[in-house]
């Protein structure tokens, strides 16, 4: 208790301070509830548990904005419960999930850049009625310091009637000071984003707030429930290698300055692989400006190679969290986090030139990229913000595996079953196999070098028939293709279980 | 030839005035070629003409870069001469369309604000030689004013080592002063494009070169080769009404200002329509972001609707094209050229929240849409400009009217043949039919609603039928498809002449 009354700054608002049961029995059925959160990191979980418990007795549904995903305590609880009727933008969570592709829950999959600012325009159905933020502390001033992640957290805050504040007493008070708070007005009024560097600061470190909007403060000592990273396997290690390898050729070209450009990364096993791969580089004086911060990035302040990391969330693994925590003074100076409007913003993206590495699902021969669908109809986790990055880099790559389910499916397709990035979006695809460099390829060309360095040998034939033939079939065609056999591969596998004939 | 004197202000340059084939002589075989032109405007004439003149004696072929499509005398007149190995970022010309659809042309498809930092960062395949462009004039310190388009001239003219200047007597000296060149530098020392609204002038009214770089001044006469528009018919009409009601809604429910954010308007004919209706309705105080200036906007000016319009390059109709040029002082008080980096600048048409609007091919019942390739394989023009404003817009919408080839196409289609925009990236589809409000939406929904709304009444319970056959199917599906069927109706078109079962 002292903990919290450290923690919350403001005499007045200590009055606030409730259960998670009372602050979740203000929840009314059918209201948009926005949270902070953004991957298992930062998110709000007592008040989450409180509310699934009252719905799994109550029966009644929310609609429910994050900034990504969440960790269990709140789209796994919420989802189980049967309690979301709408979800955006993003999720990873197996029960939410299989709801998602059962129907029970509409789930909207947005670019994460654009989540806050569509919510702002009244496009997702009406104006955010709650807010439910996980706080390291909130000031005199009622102002809100966030966790380990930013995400959406600011503007839905910023447009709520009501903002309930959990405030995480395992979140460690260092926290302060991480964050950089800017929320862009609206069109007509919007100005430049103005970071022109990963380590501008352009806001304030904390979430501009007043002690009359907080209507509840919920203390809470759940920690983040941070997902283990596998080892890393060959065939990560393999594409880290084939696209570090890449990159000192663009040094070399001078296409690239010496220290490259501020590196993004995607989320997960093989991003992570990725940026591990840097640490045994010889590149140095990096920069980092994504979304997620994993481990790979603390293995490369560590070794003296990375400047600085802009992010909108902390989500390293359990080990990695630790570890950040333990230097957390030593790691603070090279990180900041922001609102994921300006971390994943296609403005800054774009002007700042980063390199984009994101992982797909599966690539078609003429270079589209699932992200999203499995065999083309079943969702993932969603489109997150590799759109974001993959349109607006200076360099834009996909990692893939060649292969999936022990060989059975080829991640090298004739025609990918659902689209997420196309043609226009990609310039490198990576697998174990090797490197397709498409900058400047007609379609035809594409499919050539894709087919010969990124499939895998045991499809490789199969590739180079399907698009033989199709060239022959189609006298004139930009894009050759045998509709009737475009997506057989796809059917094929759910026919036998398996790509090959 | 007083003119031509007249118009080439350095006396010094007047030397270097010669004939087009002299100019044309210059062009080595496997040249990077980058030229003026944005639409049948501003692109040089009389050299490439002779170029082409030259290619039908001597055999050999450049690549060729642009700013868009460009007129027969470039486009058409090179690729009859079978002298383009490899073309972007876009085209309309029959004759290169034919050579690109048969494998002749390596083209380059790509989204047009990105055209020009491609070409920059070596990605293209190596750096400009030479670059042709069209002029209006040239000024004493060298700088050159451009005439009907900015295209990526600028940027050509910055980076190329040998620049042939075409003076075209035909384009009225009046032009100078319409322009804003700017630009950008390349990461890492970009800063923001400065443009908060679309009257913001930011660079220059010239194209900053200097006399020694200019190795060549052409004088020429042709006028630009614009191309007619069709009377607006029924369908557009219809489409544009559809669309203006949807933005009075906007209005009414606060979710947009009374004079709406700035216009963006794809090119051709429905553009236009959907343009044009704006001038019946009560809205006023208009603003124009956009690629292309057509007839509409003419009118919208006229009517005292529209007080600003930001374009890269004046596309009207033969008549537009005279009645602009008959009242130029009046027009260019309304209108900025700017480059395409910065009318499609993605940054800047989120910033100012742009209503993009758009044609597709076809649209699926998920909202993809395909902008492109015919049938999947045959490739239409290009992805053009719709890619930089569809995914940044505070509201983007796709037209097509509900059917083809007299109703045995259906442009709504169980899935796309080919994706150019994809389901996170169009919020509102119009057909004459009617409107698909798709904002918000989970896969399941936005399905129902476009059948319902948009489809042709011949293909409402075709589609209808798809649908609950894919959704019983599979028991687990975000976007429920049957993936055999999928693309089913595009192969009953190509073996039966119709969609029609």
């Amino acid at each position: 208790m002292i903990d919290i009354l450290n923690r919350v700054r403001n005499k007045e608002l200590q009055a606030k301070i409730v259960t998670a049961e009372e602050a979740a029995a203000f929840i009314k059925p059918g209201m948009n509830v926005g949270t902070s959160g953004f991957t298992p990191s930062g998110y709000p979980k007592a008040v989450p548990l409180a509310l699934a418990a009252r719905m799994e007795k109550e029966h009644f549904q929310i609609n429910l904005w994050t900034g990504a995903s969440t960790g269990d305590e709140e789209d796994g609880a919420l989802a189980r419960a049967n309690g979301i009727k709408f979800r955006m933008p993003y999720q990873t969570n197996k029960d939410m999930r299989n709801a998602i592709n059962s129907g029970k829950i509409d789930y909207c999959d947005l670019h994460l850049s654009e989540s806050a600012q569509l919510a702002r325009y009244g496009y997702m159905g009406g104006k955010i009625d709650v807010a439910i933020v996980e706080a390291c502390a909130i000031t005199e001033e009622g102002n809100i310091i966030p966790t380990t992640s930013m995400g959406n957290t600011a503007s839905y805050v910023q447009t709520a009637d009501v903002v309930i504040v959990e405030v995480n007493t395992s979140q460690p008070l260092e926290l302060e000071g991480m964050h950089d708070v800017y929320v862009p007005l609206d069109p007509p009024n919007r100005l430049p984003i103005p970071v022109v560097k990963p380590n501008d600061r352009i806001g304030t470190p904390y979430i501009p707030c007043t002690p009359d909007k907080i209507k509840f403060i919920v203390p809470c000592d759940i920690p983040d429930r941070v997902r283990p990273l596998g080892e890393i396997d060959e065939n990560s290690r393999k594409m880290s290698q084939n696209f570090i390898h890449l990159l000192h050729d663009e040094v070399k070209a001078g296409r690239m300055p010496k220290n490259l450009l501020p590196l993004q990364s995607g989320v997960g096993a093989v991003a992570n692989a990725v940026i591990s791969g840097f640490v045994e580089s010889d590149l140095k004086d990096l920069s980092v400006y994504t979304e997620v911060i994993q481990d790979g990035m603390f293995d490369l302040i560590d070794a003296g190679k990375l400047n600085f990391a802009s992010g909108t969330s902390l989500s390293p693994s359990p080990e990695g969290l630790k570890r950040f925590y333990d230097n957390i003074k030593e790691y603070r100076k090279h990180i900041v986090l922001r609102p994921q409007e300006v971390a994943n913003s296609p403005e800054v993206a774009r002007r700042i030139g980063v390199i984009a590495m994101n992982t797909a699902i599966e690539c078609d021969i003429y270079g589209n990229v699932n992200s999203t669908h499995i065999m083309g109809t079943k969702m993932m986790n969603g489109i997150g913000g590799s759109g974001d990055f993959a349109r607006n880099a200076y360099l834009t790559v996909f990692f893939t595996v060649s292969t999936a389910k022990g060989g059975a499916i080829s991640s090298i397709v004739p025609m990918c079953s659902h689209i997420d990035h196309t043609e226009h979006d990609v310039d490198i695809i990576v697998t174990e196999q090797g490197l397709a460099d498409l900058r400047g390829l007609s379609p035809r060309q594409r499919a050539k070098v894709i087919i010969e360095n990124c499939a895998h040998p045991d499809y490789k034939p199969m590739l180079m028939d399907y698009y033989e033939r199709a060239l022959a079939a189609t006298k004139s065609a930009h894009t050759p293709h045998i509709l009737e056999e475009a997506l057989s591969w796809h059917e094929r596998f759910q026919a036998t279980g398996t790509m090959k004939k």
